[in-house]
């Protein structure tokens, strides 16, 4: 290895030479960029087929924002980093827990190993739930949206957050929230130009609004104005997503829900507790429903039963156990249930119906987290080098733009 | 069985006592419906979940339009009706023919059985190629809105059809074709006032433009504003699809094509014949590219290496044997290849690139065909009865609608 690289999870990373923008669109189905591309909104991303590159991948698995921005900046899945929901069943505290704490963090970030080795790095997030997770071990610039306000030398390597980006603090439910993301990120690189910055967005848009609707093609003309500003500043600019979005409703809008927990209780009284990786803080947006779940079993004899009556559900489309989930999806398996459960692609999962909140979903409801939510794009501002992986990820984004310019 | 009933391929249906149209959306992705009632522009289809029924079915695979409008006027899947695609290898004549000869049709429709058992019943579709099908066998109206000039009185049992519409002739690749068919099914219902009408549209702009774009939003607009006119008239309604539809593209708008016939003819020479059942004489708007294909062997040994090639082929989903196929989709084993194959949903199956012309994809393909195109709506202006149904299937439309009545 030279000096002008470093191996991190057992992938080598250039140290940029050039300033190196990865974007992260939370919630990025293809067809929002295509639509917007279309609609004639989006010029930048429209150059990328002719003066890019213009790939696609698979994201991790739950196709959810946590486990996938972690996989990103670590370069490897969540059976690597440990990040494998938003939400999770911490053995050691017999307790659903959010994953928000790096101390769930099993894997070094690119971020961090880069900086350490000389290169000046940035990292902005829309929500802060994902700042301490991304910028663990990062000497650096690293500060949400969400709480730019409170942004300190110290604590975030820079300050007064709000009048460097000459924006007010953002609503944590809004297309400002992004926004901000991709000001802020304009700001940095005309003041401080880091080598490597990563701009991770929120998907409050894409759980709103459809591909190619007037919503969508505002945000997505928002991202273009803002990407074509770095590409003018000289940056090499990747983007992907952490997942993509579907609608998750019948012809009228009304969503198509599974309550896996009323189910199971009915067919197996206290046999199980179902547990939705979706599950955060900010929940207003899809009732913390998406396509994905996990079981926990209080008897493992019950296994092939419980798993029967799940697969026999209408919307259920895979149940998978433990080990399969595992191998197939690259989990922690020490962080996942007794059975992985996938929704159909128009259904998503949820516990009780008493449990969900639903007087938030003032649209109908899109949402993500199964396998119908897997493709994403892989966009570049320069030609790559034809890379050998038979299957690429999101995931790859960092030694895309790092290692295969062109 | 009642003289107001009558036994068709194993069900029984009602005699219609209020004129009832069955209205097949060809390609009614759900959140067509969805998003025009979203944008304000389809009340008729909005009223349908307090004033009456709102539920989704599978369609019949392949997704395709000539098996899927066969089982709705049939009520049975393919294996009952034989019409498996539009396009197929005849082993009688050992040459791959168009499917859309009444003599290929293994099941009587409901619509002959009731005009037979004195209902008065009309037919009229956008498209003539499945104009023949759909009449086999009736005593009754039947039409196309293609070849609305040619329409006799003999062989249709109408005449004068442009001058009774009052529209001209459309174009076969347009709007105005599905327009036509609903304008015609208005001016029926209030002339002829036939107690059974089956309405069948095109596909045209669903392959062009995404749900809620003002491209679709301005066809539902259209579709709403006769539905609601024939609601008016005091018809029964029943609204069903196909099959659904979606993006088939990258993030700027690029087919994701697998072209079977050039990987296979790389990996086994000469051993193999890709057959597209989507093939059929209007294939500009899609180019013949649809996410199901069928394969032919020349020699049975090699099914397990062929099988094996074509899953390792990304954009792949599922590799199915006849039987296995056969079973699962409830298809004519005779009329289908020695392997099925099943595209990912974004992505699409060709044979040889040289074999495809893609100069009519004017915007980014959009089609069907495959697993990720199955869920459709199943509306009703009526509220009906429960039904015990494990699944509901579009081709139960008609059971629904004459039996189900509340």
């Amino acid at each position: 290895m030279t000096s002008t690289e470093r191996a991190v999870n057992g992938r080598r990373y250039r140290l940029p030479r050039v300033p190196t923008v990865i974007v992260c669109i939370d919630g990025c189905e293809q067809d929002y960029v295509n639509q917007a591309v279309q609609a004639g909104v989006a010029p930048f991303f429209a150059s990328l087929a002719a003066q890019g590159t213009v790939l696609a991948g698979d994201c991790a698995m739950p196709s959810f924002t946590n486990p996938n921005n972690l996989s990103i900046v670590t370069g490897v899945p969540p059976s690597v980093h440990g990040i494998c929901g938003n939400y999770f069943f911490d053995p050691e505290q017999q307790a659903e827990v959010l994953m928000n704490d790096a101390r769930y963090l099993r894997a070094p970030t690119v971020l961090a190993a880069l900086a350490e080795a000389g290169s000046r790095v940035a990292v902005v997030t829309a929500k802060d739930k994902l700042r301490a997770l991304l910028g663990h071990g990062l000497k650096g610039v690293c500060f949400s949206a969400e709480k730019a306000d409170e942004a300190t030398q110290a604590g975030h390597g820079i300050d007064d957050v709000l009048r460097r980006v000459g924006r007010p603090l953002p609503s944590v439910y809004s297309a400002d929230l992004s926004e901000f993301v991709f000001a802020a990120g304009e700001m940095l690189l005309r003041t401080q130009r880091p080598d490597l910055m990563y701009l991770s967005t929120t998907d409050y848009i894409q759980h709103k609004f459809a591909p190619g609707t007037e919503g969508a093609n505002a945000f997505y003309a928002m991202m273009d104005r803002y990407l074509a500003a770095m590409d003018g500043l000289g940056a090499v600019i990747g983007v992907t997503a952490d997942h993509g979005m579907n609608a998750k409703t019948d012809a009228l809008g009304r969503p198509n829900i599974v309550f896996l927990q009323d189910e199971l209780d009915t067919a197996h009284p206290g046999a199980t507790r179902v547990l939705l990786p979706i599950t955060d803080p900010y929940v207003v947006h899809h009732g913390a429903l998406g396509s994905y779940a996990t079981v926990y079993l209080q008897d493992a004899a019950r296994l092939a039963p419980v798993a029967a009556s799940l697969r026999a559900l209408p919307g259920v489309d895979e149940v998978l156990t433990r080990a399969e989930a595992a191998a197939r999806f690259e989990l922690p398996a020490d962080r996942i249930g007794d059975l992985v459960v996938l929704a159909h692609r128009l259904t998503v999962l949820g516990t009780s119906a008493s449990r969900h909140d639903l007087s938030g979903l003032t649209v109908p409801l899109r949402s993500h987290g199964g396998l119908s939510e897997q493709r994403v794009p892989l966009l570049f501002n320069r030609r790559l080098l034809p890379d050998d992986a038979a299957r690429l990820r999101n995931f790859d984004v960092l030694h895309l733009a790092l290692n295969r310019l062109a």
